[in-house]
């Protein structure tokens, strides 16, 4: 409420909300939501797991006197979840799905129906020039034996790239969203100094909120409280980043999170603390170069390390290639070897009727489904070996970039 | 051979080539092209359909010396088959996978295993940043019922869209590939008109080679001639397209297609004619703007009906995705019968044994059978159905943003 419209001071809010699909009460708290987004009055708001379509047209019919602009990304089987209100125009858009994004087979996790992407939006205010993105990272179901950290980098990887090579006539850059890592995770160096993005927490003039600015926290009633056991505080996996291009400067002068419950309610708006930042952008003399966030030694060490675990993953991916392969060829071998018997037995060469039909029928049948299953699972691990391929190599050419430079 | 060196006068020659994987005499045109372009030594090579990673390799090491930086686009099942040759150093590449590529079931097409995506490498030459893009869209099988134009035209339209948000700090941009589309239809208008870049062909001071620049031609012995019973003198579907988008001019001082069969050979290089231009790159002293590159109410009508055929498509996808999805459900009813007449017989309500055990099975195999092919069916068309919308609603915004200019 006290806050000067941006025109006048270049100041804007940003806030990342969790909304789960299936979860408790949703109706109720997506109702919550809009209230809250409509008595706030931020200037734009970046949304992630807003599943369902109708969710995002009842919050657009809600919000659209104080966010005129609005966009929903549709991508997946589920849908991406990410959309974006905002008070000012929003001139572009663009989508850029992950090619990696877990197995479909693991149905009890589901990021893979999802189709995680990124979302460019490109707005622009007081003349100033914004690209804004949105994206959700792959989630992390086990952090002592994570099976999806390759994925994640390769997101990681993804993602900055695509910001990179978006960005370039952006005076200003801003991503927001649920990158599923903790602040010194691999993914997370990665992205920041490779992008040169910066964290609004770590910048941020005045603090408000969750410890630590976490935003997974035991306190609130929508988390496994189980797997936040290692982290009392909890953990801080939304982020706020941010970084001026050209001849501007960017502060973030606060950060805010949402601490457990609605105000007057018993229950909270999401499973995630939502971050909300405000930041003052300034017009300033000359151009700084902020191409690259980390100085190139400590850059060169995160990107091997990065490399590294992409390796990793790799070679797991091409041990279950092979693994499906074989597997698929012993099925049809089995097909081949039941197909040569039938003909026997209908030629007439084995007397009698040596196998019992039911039986046989239903050896060939199980016969048949491996073949199917181990095919896909083969074509898909294929898939997902040359995507690692392609990542590990555009990292030692990144690396080879790094060192050869002055 | 009488071209002088790019870095006094700006001169950028240009080859795109196709290979088919399963094609006849494979190995020896891959051999015939690596003598070609190493004889021929042109700045930077753009070739398609290279399937196969071996052939790639296999030309990076004859190629080595005169073209010593390359890149291979890693995609899909197969490959993208897309890959980069330059005498320039590659600064950064990226990849960009199209949402859309035809159905997996159309074995016999195949271009779903494919990957297909556009390639993105960033060169400078002589001070002058450029992007080049290279791709290859979906193919047209049947001209008169083509039922993958909406999916060519969301290829298109992401390719458009990905050149205009990657290309914002490019001085010249160049597109070279198999586009699968000919020069009037709705697909190239939309990507020249909504990128601004112009044709090499149609732009040529010189032009040697195939009638009318056919690159698919009925003489070339790899061709399907009763394809092109309808054309003639063949049909032109690879392209190379450019623009400047600083105070850089572009001209094509000269373009040229192979004509059949290699010189001194009796099979030419490739189902496709290659096509090679040669650039030639100014500075000026003013930006020119050249944002759009058709005047704004052809470009209204270009978006208009390029969306009508999205629409059309997005209806028989629904369609589709609807009839897979009653399929499902009818398996699924049927399988829940048979649990319950199982249960029954069990529990002996049923006298006797009132079904054949064999085909009470194979019956059950089947519905089971039908229920995971019409639910993966179903999973696959509600994903063209999101991007179909999504593609609708881009183009939708497009024309509001066209019609609210000045």
């Amino acid at each position: 409420p006290s806050r000067p419209p941006p025109a006048s001071c270049d100041i804007l809010p940003l806030s990342g909300r969790a909304i789960r699909y299936l979860s408790k009460r949703r109706q109720e708290r997506v109702q919550l939501i809009g209230d809250v987004l409509r008595r706030e009055g931020f200037d734009l708001v970046l949304l992630q797991e807003v599943w369902s379509e109708r969710d995002y047209s009842n919050l657009k019919a809600k919000l659209g006197g104080c966010y005129p602009f609005s966009h929903y990304f549709r991508s997946g089987v589920i849908g991406s979840g990410l959309c974006v209100f905002s008070r000012f125009p929003i001139l572009d858009t663009l989508l850029y799905q992950y090619s990696l994004n877990g197995y479909p087979y693991m149905l009890q996790h589901g990021d893979w129906f999802c189709g995680k992407s990124v979302g460019l939006v490109v707005l622009k205010i007081s003349g100033i020039v914004f690209n804004v993105y949105v994206t959700h990272l792959h989630a992390e179901y086990c952090r002592e034996k994570d099976a999806y950290l390759p994925h994640r980098l390769v997101q990681a990887w993804e993602l900055a790239q695509f910001i990179r090579h978006t960005s370039k006539a952006a005076d200003v850059v801003l991503l927001g969203g649920d990158l599923n890592m903790h602040p010194e995770d691999v993914g997370i160096r990665l992205l920041r100094g490779w992008t040169g993005l910066r964290d609004a927490f770590a910048e941020a003039t005045r603090f408000e909120g969750c410890e630590d600015g976490c935003t997974l926290v035991p306190k609130n009633c929508f988390t496994v409280k189980s797997e936040l056991l290692p982290f009392p505080l909890g953990i801080r996996i939304d982020y706020i980043l941010y970084k001026a291009v050209s001849s501007f400067t960017v502060k973030c002068e606060e950060l805010k999170t949402t601490t457990g419950t609605a105000p007057g309610m018993d229950i909270p708006f999401s499973d995630h603390e939502a971050v909300m930042a405000t930041l003052c952008i300034r017009r300033q003399g000359q151009a700084a170069d902020t191409t690259l966030g980390t100085s190139e030694p400590t850059l060169t060490d995160v990107v091997t390390e990065a490399r590294t675990e992409v390796a990793v993953g790799l070679r797991a991916a091409q041990q279950q290639r092979y693994s499906t392969g074989r597997m698929a060829v012993l099925a049809l071998l089995l097909l081949l070897l039941q197909a040569a018997a039938a003909l026997g037995a209908l030629a007439g060469l084995a007397a009698g009727q040596p196998f019992p039909k039911l039986s046989f029928s239903l050896l060939a049948f199980l016969a048949i489904g491996v073949l199917l299953l181990a095919t896909g699972l083969h074509l898909f691990h294929t898939i997902e070996v040359k995507m690692l391929q392609g990542t590990e190599e555009q990292m030692r050419m990144a690396l080879r970039a790094l060192q050869e430079r002055p």
